[in-house]
C-alpha cells in the first residue's frame, strides 16, 4: 500500500511555485497577488483564510486580507468585489464561504470576474472546465488530479466510482476524470444518496473517490483488492482521549480499507493540504494571464 | 415495448408553445423572435436551419435568417454577433455549426450573449447547467429529458449508462441525469472509446443513452430485459434499394434491441425531432426573460 501523501506533495508544489515566483521577479514581472475576503467571525473560516495568507507568504506572493463584519450588507460586499475586479494590482481573489445568511452566496460568486476567480466557482469557469477548455479548476478536484498524476496512478480505461454529487467535489471530479486529459479517460460512475446498489458498484471500482461527508462510510467489504482510494471527507468527531476533545475522520474506514488498497489518501494529510497548493497554482496562472 | 415517439411529442410541444404565444400576444407582450446565422453553403446546415425557421413560423414566433457567404471573415461574423447581442428585437439566436475552417468556432460561441444563447453552448450556460441553476439547456439533452418526463420513465435511483462523452450530448446528459431534478437522481456511468468492459457495464443499465455515432453499435446481447434505450445516433448509410440512395441508422440495432426494451426511441423520429422543439422552448424562455 502506498500512501498518497498530500502534505509532502503540497509542500513540493509550494517549493516549485516559490522558484517560479523568484524567476518572475528576476524577469521584472509582477509578483502574484491574492486577495481574500472574509465576512464575519466564523472560527473555521478564519483558520482557512489564515492558512491561505500564510501559504502566500511562504511562496513569495503578495496577499491582502479583507475582513468585513457580520452585518455587512450584500450590496456593500458586491461593491467590494467590484473594487477587487477593477484593481489591477490583484491577480485573483476568493470570497471565503459560508457567507452570513442574509447574503445570497450564488449572487456573490457570480459577481467575481471569471478572470480573477481562482476558486473556479463562477459558472463561466465551471462551464469551461466541463468543456475541457483552459480555466481555473477548483482547488479540491484540481488537488485530486494532481495527486493522481504525481503518484502516476493510471486512470485511462479504469473504472472510477465517485460517491457524492456536490458541486464542489463529486460533480466536477466525475466530469474531469471522464475527459480526454492526462489524468482522465476513465469510465466514471457517479453515485449519491439515491443510488440503490452502492456496494455492488464500488466493488467494481479501480478508483473510489469518497466525498459524501459521512465518517468511515467506505468499509473494506465495499472495495476490491488493489483499489485506489481518495478520501475527501473530513469530519470532527468527539474524542475525549484527545487534548483538543475531537479527532478528524475521513469518509473511509482507513484502518481496514488501507489493507486492501494499492494507493490511499490519509485523513488528515491527504486531499486537504492539496487544496491550498492548488489555490496558489491558480493564483500564479491568474498572475501570468495578467502580466 | 413502448416507442418513445419524438415526432408526436415534439408536435405536442409545438402546439403548447403556439398556445403560449397566442396568450403572450393577447397580453400585449412581445412575440418571441429567433435569429439564425448560417455561414456558407453546407447542404445539411441549410436543411437544419430551414427546419428551425419553419418551426418558428408554425408556433407563431418571428424569425430572422442571416445568410453569410463562405468567405465571411471571423471579424465580420463577430461583428454580426455583436449586432444581434445588442438588438433588443431579437430574443435569442443561434450560429449554425459547423463554421468554415478559417473561423474559430469556440471564439464565436463565446461571443454570443449568454442571455440570448438559446443553443446553450456558451460556457456560462454550460456552467449553470452543471451547477443546476436555471439556464438554457442545449437542445439534444433537453429533448431527452423531456421525452423521459412525458413518457414517465422513472430515472430516480436507476442506473443510466451513457455511451459517448461529447460536449453536445454525452457529457451534459451524464451531468443532468445525476442531479437532483424531476428527471434525474440517477446513478450515472459515462463510457467512451477508452472504456474497457463496455458490455459488462451496459448489461447493468436500466437506461442506456447511445451517443457515439457508430451505426447499430448497441446490440441485444449488451442490454438486459426491460431496458430503456435512447438512441442519439443518426448516420447516413448507403442503400441502393432506397430512392434517396441512403437510409438513416441510429447507434442502436433497433430490430433486435427493441424486442428486449421497455421503452426505446426510433431513428428517425425519436430524439431528432425533439431538438427543434426544445430550441423553441428555449427561445420562448429567452423572450419571457426579455419582456
Amino acid at each position: 500500500m502506498i500512501l498518497l501523501d498530500g502534505k509532502t506533495t503540497s509542500s513540493d508544489i509550494k517549493d516549485e511555485i516559490t522558484l517560479e515566483v523568484l524567476q518572475l521577479k528576476k524577469e521584472g514581472k509582477k509578483t502574484p497577488h491574492l486577495a481574500a475576503v472574509i465576512v464575519g467571525n466564523n472560527g473555521a473560516s478564519r483558520t482557512y483564510v489564515g492558512a491561505k495568507v500564510k501559504a502566500c507568504n511562504r511562496v513569495g506572493f503578495l496577499s491582502t486580507l479583507i475582513e468585513l463584519t457580520d452585518d455587512t450588507t450584500e450590496a456593500s460586499l458586491l461593491s467590494k468585489i467590484d473594487e477587487l475586479n477593477n484593481n489591477i494590482e490583484i491577480d485573483g481573489f476568493i470570497v471565503q464561504l459560508p457567507l452570513p445568511k442574509h447574503i445570497d452566496e450564488q449572487k456573490v460568486l457570480m459577481a467575481v470576474d471569471p478572470k480573477k476567480d481562482v476558486d473556479g466557482f463562477h459558472p463561466t469557469n465551471v462551464g469551461k472546465m466541463a468543456l475541457n477548455l483552459p480555466t481555473f479548476i477548483s482547488a479540491t478536484p484540481y488537488g485530486i488530479l494532481e495527486l493522481l498524476e504525481r503518484y502516476k496512478v493510471e486512470t485511462s480505461g479504469k473504472h472510477v466510482v465517485v460517491i457524492g454529487r456536490s458541486h464542489i467535489v463529486g460533480s466536477p471530479m466525475s466530469i474531469l476524470l471522464s475527459q480526454k486529459r492526462t489524468v482522465g479517460n476513465a469510465t466514471v460512475t457517479i453515485t449519491h444518496s439515491r443510488t440503490r446498489n452502492l456496494k455492488e458498484i464500488t466493488l467494481q471500482a479501480d478508483i473510489v473517490i469518497a466525498a459524501l461527508g459521512i465518517p468511515e462510510f467506505l468499509t473494506e467489504d465495499m472495495v476490491k483488492a488493489n483499489v485506489t482510494v481518495i478520501d475527501v471527507g473530513i469530519t470532527r468527531v468527539e474524542d475525549t482521549t484527545k487534548k483538543s476533545g475531537y479527532r478528524l475522520l475521513g469518509d473511509v474506514a482507513f484502518d481496514e480499507v488501507s489493507k486492501k488498497a494499492a494507493y490511499i489518501t490519509p485523513v488528515p494529510g491527504g486531499v486537504g493540504p492539496m487544496t491550498i497548493a492548488m489555490l496558489l497554482k491558480n493564483t500564479l496562472l491568474a498572475s501570468k494571464n495578467n502580466n
